[in-house]
């Protein structure tokens, strides 16, 4: 896996050994001579600092001669030799000597990085010098630029990873200060931090101490973070989707700042669409909020100028703050270290920020910044936007634009703030690209801090936009980067409190869940009129159109740890209902008819052509004419909403309405079975596999339309009961007749579904076992889907799935099938899916029901082609944006899948583990009914199970 | 017509009457008295000058004291007076009386317009006070802003257009003085010039005085540049195409420099290629080389802020200057006169210019202006370039650009120059638009010009395009605007004294035959890889690609005036021949099939699907397909080419070469008639009436296949007594053999040709005739195409013509048709054709066989369609480009229409003149095997012939 942690680095004082302990009473004996005050509590602020800066903390003010200070630094650190002396392996910390021992049965690589020269002394009398690759005894005056400072730089750590021959993003550093921790971040390193939060909060995990602490522990920290392995031109573009942060409003692909040639920087913002060629809609990629120029003596800062000697970039999902540092060596030869960090707060829809700080590392250097607001931004190629205006008021820029045909505004304003040296913001007022510029002359190891907040707002949130963005950039710029970062990251902890899934064992499945579930979260609004798209907001792919991908496998995980937000979800459905309604009438059929691809107004908007591989032929795209299911999908996340949740006033409001409304769509849908009087078909449909055009009787979509006609009868029985004005109410405008009523449950009891009553097996739509078979063995090696290789009309007659269809009815309608008849049709379908290159829907799914086959290992191999699909790239198309619908399906794979919730006769809600071998623990939360159930499954529960 | 004018406006000294000889001798007399040097040459420079600076001048750097001042003025005028009484209606200028009288009669308006106070006296003296409908007698004090200046100011002349109640540009200015000239120029105006060029010589029109000019003379000089008729923001897309300037190698399109919402700037450049979506490949719009801001105090300019009291525009046809010319107040209040002019020169395919100039009319004012170079430019939507680079040098700033799929580079590299005063030219590094910015504040009547001079080089032209267009951008520094102007006023005299045609009698027709050749000549290159766009390089409509339009309705005038540019336009078929072969080869023919639409390669680039008009539905369109008579057209072409200029060269080379290649392609695709066998046919095809696809046997295309066949013959022929080695060369390269060109003649003489031999009257194509036709009178009051109307199906199935398909070949092959045929046909189809929203190339081959057939006033109507299509906007879609086939079909009309020429029997060339009634004069020349003649055709001789 490309995010393993090769090489420990661990802090001395405080961590291996207490050598603080004798820094104190050294410090403190000097203090008493010296007759200044001083204590423990006055000693907490010298942890991980130098010697020399020690002393000026403990003088706090007090002036001595030079002379004077040589000789006190001299006299603390004789009596610190002296005390240091008394040291043996017993004083060793708690936990230490197992962990060392531990790792190097792991094999992975150890250092020491301690800011003190005393070091070596130190582990010769712990008798632990050996253990160690690498020891690094504080800053060494030739060890160069950015190699030389003392913590809270990064340089110790770097130079440790350079002599371990590690890469800094595979390393893991253990510090107990709150200097060390910033230090290791600032290498792009995973931080374990041990001791009271408010010291080391900032670290990826905070532990009190080392006593038990195992290996598997502390590499439990690089899960809450995503690395970008390295920089590599030709993967900026899934990297970019991988690093997508948002706030439920919007989402930023994480570009970078100063651009770089080929990439696709985009913000999309919900409900922000304007029309285009052959997809009809789509969202406008909206102002670049994060452009950020800079220049050092003149020289422009990029990737592929000059030299980077260190970068690192990371996406830390506690706080979803994106993070690169780098060294960058001018072309004419000066070094400087360069932070970008940006956020995006889940509590604050429209602010968010960037925070650039420059550090010169081996000469002065001439700084100037640029913070601009971007309005040549495109779509692929396609601009959405006029009328941009811009303007300066002496403290915010702005920049505002309409879209071309629908006519929407969006405003961004920014301000700045600057930290460590302050210099004059100058308005640049280039045309679309409002900018604040500044110069500044830093010396060596001076640090100069520009942060630029922007906020974003619509004409979809308020009626004047530009007045509401110039009040949000201001305030904004009071609470500045440091609040925007606070109340994400206290919001996000909040989310993962309630929805966080823990793996324990699997570092990478772990890492994969919390990703996608970040990816889901910052993708769902507070706002019932969106939903989220295949790829969330965080690509072109699929134009932000949303799919049964929502309802189906993104939902259940909104609606069993986020109602509320699952709520919204369906609402959006509610919202577009009109656009359904014409689309069945416009068909031809009664009630309404959801659209295959969805936006703003519920009408169908799946292109019907698209440019074929040579971009010269067009193909028909028939799923917005025949693919039905989605309609009957929508009512099963509705009732299963409903069902978890209890929300009775949403049933009776927008939920049986829909399903009702929906309803008389499968009635005047289905079609009367000529050859055999009295059965029903639907026939020129697609199913869930879409390799399959045109097919008549597809098993998915007959059990799903029979499941809503069925269903949308219990719902009216319920609604009488519980709102009967609202239910009498809807059997007038929806003219639900008792015959009506009868004729639902006869389509639904007599639509054609073709189980063989002997085998139970299921033909996915007439004719299927007719189709050719695969040679799968001559196809072993493949790159790309069964589609591309066979054609279109190829795998058309051929035996081959792009995902589950047949076996997708076992997970949604359990209740109808026995575990036999599931054995059955998973041992035909499954080896004729084309799992690797197909759907990316359809591994989860797999995950999910070899579970319940028991088969928890075949499941583990469907689950991690689902839970890394975006950060290991699995299907070679992450540029497009994150796999949505894979996330959520990975959600059920875990909970309904390796867990096996389920209800009990009597109604409860259950589990029933199936755990991968190698995992210890799974851990999750479900609300039901507004009570929130914790399950903790450990490895000897799913053992016993 | 909106180019009318409305008002005569007369100076009066040296125009009306000679008080200038007056003035000189109280001058003189002055100077005599004073001991001043002094004579009828130094008198010169006081022509047109206020009395004050008269004696500046005269004093030619003497001093005298302010007291002195007044009482020499005093003492001069006085003297002036006194002669001034001498003057009696007999010292009208020649010729004047008889104009103000002719003037009266056509109820045009009249003004004096004159620097001296003493002009009521002399009107009196004259006895002419009454002839005119306002007399301005030099500057009115309170006459306010803008409107108290003297000449060369335009003040004095809006204030009596002001006073007329006539618009600037409906005004025509007779001065005979240069700063008169110049004042009534930057009033919008239309102006005469009396006296020498040297003089006079920016004038419109010069004559040397009024002696026997006649009204019709003086308004001619409207005919020489196309005004735009006020400022109506609907209508300035279509202006902005009619405004177009261009130099052989780029087009540019008359947006407004500082912008205007709903704009559409563009450049376009020949050969720039990229590829698009369903277009296959476009012209990449070229970085806005005219972007030029403009801040007043602060305020930025454009046309929709604050108030705009004077605005004129005009395309001047002697130079390709596009002009503009406005005061502009601020939103707080300042008002400021403000002028754009642009050239491109023929001579100078690399170099561009932009010249503002400001003054401030009634308060100092901070003027800010910034020269950009605007990167952001797209193809309605579509963006073209990346890897934008800019970059400044100390005097130059520059961008390159890179398109994105064919790699192509562009740069544009920018200087300014200063005039007036003088600021510093600061870089201004914007992302994508690098620009000069300049700052100063002007006192009142203060004028400040700053000129953009523009190097615009791609790697078509060199290697190092950037090296190139910096070493281009400082030379267009060293001769400034002034040089480009000069040297584009050159080029196009040389090109009106061979291409101009002249119409007297129709000032309108004569505007619109002068537009359409302009703009033919811009969009021709020195350049053998690229031809003429159905739009030039005027717009985005049908995307830069060439049709038949070039070779059927563009190219004769080339060939007949300008024959080195129509060897390049046939030579840009011969190095895209690879690209027709392989079309024949891809349709399973033989030979070369040259494609419907053709851009860089020759290959098929016709969109197969466009959208539309709901933007939803696809529509095929078939022309890239069975359009097939384009091949003929471009071999007819050919020899229309050879015939007239009797290049046998190019005919041995490339000429014979495509034609017999495309005879191998016609060979094989003629089809042997099964139920008639010895006949041929050639089905489902699409002749030029587009109303009808998939018609088998179109006249049109069997007959000049037929030609094409024999002529190939015939070619061959010629070929084996000119060059035999090339001849055997051919023969044995194409396979050529005797039982070959048997073949060639077999089918051409068999093809199916469906003429009635009892009537002469040809069917359109097989079952023409049995279509349904039209009700005419229910579509009388129209606005839109026959096919719009009754639908693509519905045109299919009636007979409906968009453009003449039989006719035409009267007119290409008119040896092969007796005029009865002639009129049987035209009776037929002329009523069935839709002439006013069919094709465009459809009326000017009208009025040519209007001509044929003794109808000129007929074809007068016909003509007209065609001449003002661009500049009334006839169709209502100039928006999209200049119609370039029908200017070529325009300059057809006059020449073989109304002139008649043609060929005797003894091979001389003649006329035979049929001009309508209310023209007086046509006169053109063509060149005939290297031998000018000059056809100078008048009334009277029309009359006679």
């Amino acid at each position: 896996m490309s995010q393993a942690i090769h090489a420990i680095l661990f802090d001395l004082d405080g961590v291996i050994t207490d050598t603080a302990e004798y820094h104190y009473r050294a410090w403190q004996e000097l203090a008493d001579a010296e007759g200044i005050p001083f204590d423990r509590s006055a000693n907490e602020k010298l942890r991980g600092v130098s010697r020399r800066e020690s002393l000026r903390l403990l003088l706090n003010g007090r002036t001595i001669t030079p002379e004077q200070e040589e000789a006190w630094l001299a006299r603390k650190n004789r009596r610190y030799q002296e005390l240091l002396q008394q040291l043996t392996p017993a004083d060793l910390l708690p936990g230490v000597a197992a962990l060392l021992d531990e790792i190097r049965q792991a094999g992975l690589k150890t250092a020491i990085v301690s800011a003190s020269h005393n070091t070596p002394t130190v582990l010769d009398r712990l008798q632990i010098a050996d253990r160690f690759d690498v020891v690094i005894a504080g800053p060494e005056a030739n060890a160069g630029p950015g190699r030389n400072r003392p913590k809270p730089a990064p340089d110790l750590f770097l130079l440790a990873a350079e002599r371990l021959g590690v890469a800094p993003w595979a390393c893991l550093v253990v510090e107990d200060a709150e200097s060390g921790v910033e230090g290791a971040r600032q290498a792009g390193m995973v931080t374990v931090g041990l001791g009271p939060t408010e010291r080391v909060g900032a670290a990826d995990l905070v532990l009190p101490n080392l006593a038990g602490v195992t290996l598997a522990q502390l590499l439990y920290a690089a899960t809450w973070s995503v690395a970008e392995p390295g920089f590599d031109p030709a993967q900026q573009r899934r990297w970019e989707s991988a690093l997508t942060i948002g706030n439920g409003m919007l989402g930023t692909r994480g570009s970078l700042e100063e651009r770089f040639p080929g990439d696709q920087p985009s913000t999309l913002i919900h409900g922000l669409w304007d029309d285009a060629p052959i997809v009809y809609t789509e969202l406008a990629n909206a102002f670049d909020w994060t452009a950020f120029d800079l220049w050092s003596d003149g020289e422009a800062f990029r990737m592929d100028r000059g030299a980077v000697t260190l970068y690192s970039r990371r996406l830390d999902l506690h706080s979803g703050e994106l993070r690169r540092h780098l060294y960058w060596t001018t072309p004419t030869g000066a070094t400087v270290q360069i932070s970008f960090r940006r956020i995006a707060s889940l509590a604050d829809p429209h602010g968010v920020g960037v925070r650039l700080e420059v550090t010169p590392l081996d000469r002065p250097v001439q700084v100037r910044v640029r913070a601009r607001i971007d309005g040549v931004v495109e779509n692929e190629g396609l601009l959405h936007w006029r009328n941009l205006q811009q303007g300066y008021d002496g403290a915010i820029v702005y920049l505002c634009g309409e879209t071309r045909r629908t006519h929407k505004t969006l405003v961004e304003a920014m301000t700045v703030r600057q930290e460590g040296v302050t210099a004059p913001a100058h308005y640049h007022d280039a045309p679309y690209n409002p900018a604040f510029e500044m110069t500044q002359t830093l010396a060596v190891h001076q640090s100069w801090a520009v942060e630029k907040l922007v906020a974003i707002v619509t004409d979809r949130n308020v009626d004047d936009p530009l007045a509401m963005a110039r009040a949000k950039a201001a305030e904004l710029g009071k609470g500045g980067y440091a609040a925007l970062f606070t109340s994400a990251k206290a919001a996000l902890a909040e989310f993962w409190a309630e929805s966080d899934v823990i793996i324990e064992g699997d570092d990478a499945a772990q890492r994969g869940v919390r990703h996608g579930l970040y990816q889901l979260r910052i993708a769902a609004a507070q706002d019932e009129r969106v939903s989220i798209a295949a790829k969330s907001l965080s690509g072109f792919g699929y134009r932000g159109h949303a799919f049964w991908d929502t309802e189906t496998f993104i939902l259940p995980f909104f609606t069993f740890t986020q109602p509320a937000l699952a709520r919204n979800l369906l609402m959006y459905r509610w919202h577009t209902i009109e656009g359904a309604r014409k689309k069945a009438r416009e068909n031809g059929y009664a009630g309404a008819q959801y659209p295959w691809e969805s936006a703003e107004t519920g009408e169908e908007v799946t292109p019907r052509w698209v440019p074929g591989p040579n971009g010269e032929e067009l193909i028909r795209i028939w799923c917005g004419d025949i693919e039905l299911h989605i309609t009957a999908d929508i009512a099963y996340a509705i009732v299963q909403y409903w069902r978890m949740t209890g929300d009775d006033e949403f049933m009776a409001g927008a939920g049986a309405q829909i399903i009702l409304e929906t309803a008389r769509f499968w009635e005047s849908r289905a079609e009367p079975d000529r050859p055999t009087p009295g059965r029903y078909s639907i026939s020129d449909v697609i199913g869930p596999d879409e390799y399959h055009e045109h097919v008549d009787n597809n098993a998915f979509t007959n059990a799903m339309a029979a499941w809503h006609l069925r269903t949308a009868g219990e719902v009216l029985a319920w609604l009488h009961t519980y709102a009967p004005t609202r239910a009498a109410h809807l059997e007038k405008m929806l003219d639900l007749s008792r015959e009506r009523l009868v004729r639902w449950r006869t389509i639904a009891d007599n639509l054609v579904f073709l189980r063989d009553s002997r085998t139970g097996l299921i033909e996915q739509f007439e004719g299927f076992f007719q189709r050719k078979e695969v040679d799968w063995p001559a196809f072993a090696n493949r790159t790309k889907s069964m589609q591309a290789l066979l054609g279109i009309e190829g795998a058309n007659e051929h035996q081959v799935l792009k995902q589950p269809d047949v076996l997708l009815l076992f997970a949604l309608l359990p209740q109808h099938f026995s575990d036999a008849d599931l054995r059955v049709n998973w041992d035909y379908y499954s080896p004729r899916t084309d799992h690797t290159y197909g759907s990316s829907l359809g591994p989860a799914v797999h995950a999910w029901l070899a579970c319940r086959l028991g088969m928890p290992e075949e499941a583990y191999t469907h689950f991690m082609r689902a839970a890394l699909v975006d950060i290991e790239d699995v299907r070679g198309n992450a540029a497009e944006g994150i796999h949505a619908a894979s996330a959520g399906g990975v959600w059920q794979a875990l909970v309904f899948g390796f867990a096996g919730l389920h209800w009990t006769e009597a109604g409860e809600v259950a589990v029933k583990p199936q755990l991968p071998s190698h995992w210890r623990r799974l851990a999750f939360n479900v609300q039901v009914r507004g009570k929130r159930h914790a399950f903790d499954l450990r490895r000897e529960d799913a053992v016993k199970s």
